[in-house]
């Protein structure tokens, strides 16, 4: 608390989040099919991670709901480790109010209807039939937010086609402020990679951002926050009103 | 190779398996969806590590063929780096010949019919059937090689019931030589823990190990199989012909 005030002090004009609470989710989520397996996105954690770091050098609280990742969480924010996508909406409902809400995590879109106590046996010629239930969307409903919804709610869209198409779709149909989209087909080296090339849809359109790494795209990802939020908010699409 | 020379010299006795080449596998196994999505086996691949280890210390070569999993390869041996159960399958006859292999890896016993290149999208209403086939079964086809098969073949069966029943059957339908069966049912702590309890399935019958680390339970069975190779392999269940 000394070293984060004296920090505060010193770089007054570096901290423009200071006494915001920014929501972060990372990592991808594992849904049981039973005790020994399940249905997973991939998700190394990286970007998720170092935003949460930009945010929180910007002078942000930041709580950091996660998925099981790879990638280290970050020092300094409160985390909180949740598996599935039911507990992460609970962990995402646990820690609001917040300024602004990042939904980074790749949250599966199914879950099995009824995962097993016990370990399915494999048995000759009968395949268990997987029924699977859509999971909660986490994004839509802090979008769709009555009363308390964050100034700035920003979503993630990972595409492998039509990338631009696709995420101005998303932002139309969660509702959300931002969509942070990119390409991770195979081929790009972004999944589990070290960089990224993402397009940030906002109300005005696609802004295509060159390839850097990880943390730079959180970086810049952060600084926008800190302009938007200034700025108001919601209609504030980073810089101008 | 100077080092490992000078090992060899100064710790002849320690060394039995010295000369021998035994394969172990580890690890889970992803089978793709999509892009983005998988279904996938917990496995830290921490046991399998650590028989690994516990092997080349005894002076075996030691061929590790690992799926994605979040311990530590073992330093020493050959580490070959696979995703699916298709995958482990090619690296495992590109493996042999071998004097033993202990398959420990947590292999998915079922991949996704025709994953898709494309993420597939969520539609309304409309989830999508994963339609199932069966992956081929490792263990069961090098255990039934007619030519070249390992002398000593050792299976794992990660059980949540029945432990016992279940393995001595696995056993039996594999045609395996050993099984080293576990309960990991989520309130044993074993599953992405460092303690195991297993109960080693020969032809002589069951026999319980008591809860100990995993680095232990290695190297007692590291030990059972040098004494088994040296005893003339698979007639031998360890110690006694």
């Amino acid at each position: 608390a000394i070293l984060a005030a004296i920090e505060a002090a010193l770089l007054p004009a570096d901290r423009p989040l200071s006494g915001r609470h920014v929501l972060v989710t990372s990592g991808p989520t594992h849904e049981p099919i039973d005790p020994v397996r399940y249905i997973a996105n991939r998700s190394s954690g990286a970007q998720g991670a170092a935003i949460a770091t930009a945010l929180l050098r910007l002078g942000a609280r930041v709580t950091f709901v996660t998925g099981p990742a790879s990638a280290p969480p970050p020092e300094g924010a409160e985390i909180v480790a949740v598996e599935t996508a039911a507990e992460m909406l609970a962990a995402v409902k646990a820690a609001l109010p917040a300024d602004a809400a990042i939904f980074a995590a790749a949250v599966a879109d199914w879950r099995v209807t009824q995962a097993s106590g016990r370990k399915i046996k494999k048995q000759a010629g009968a395949l268990p039939g997987l029924s699977l239930a859509e999971n909660p969307d986490i994004l839509a409903r802090v979008a769709g937010m009555a009363v308390g919804r964050p100034d700035l709610v920003v979503g993630f869209a990972a595409e492998t086609d039509d990338v631009v198409a696709h995420a101005t779709a998303k932002r139309a149909r969660k509702g959300c402020d931002w969509i942070v989209a990119n390409d991770v087909s195979p081929g790009t080296g972004i999944m589990g990679g070290t960089e990224n090339a993402v397009t940030l849809i906002t109300e005005e359109g696609a802004e295509d951002w060159p390839r850097m790494a990880k943390r730079a795209v959180a970086e810049r990802l952060a600084k926008r926050v800190a302009e938007a939020l200034a700025a108001g908010g919601r209609t504030a699409s980073g810089g101008r009103v």
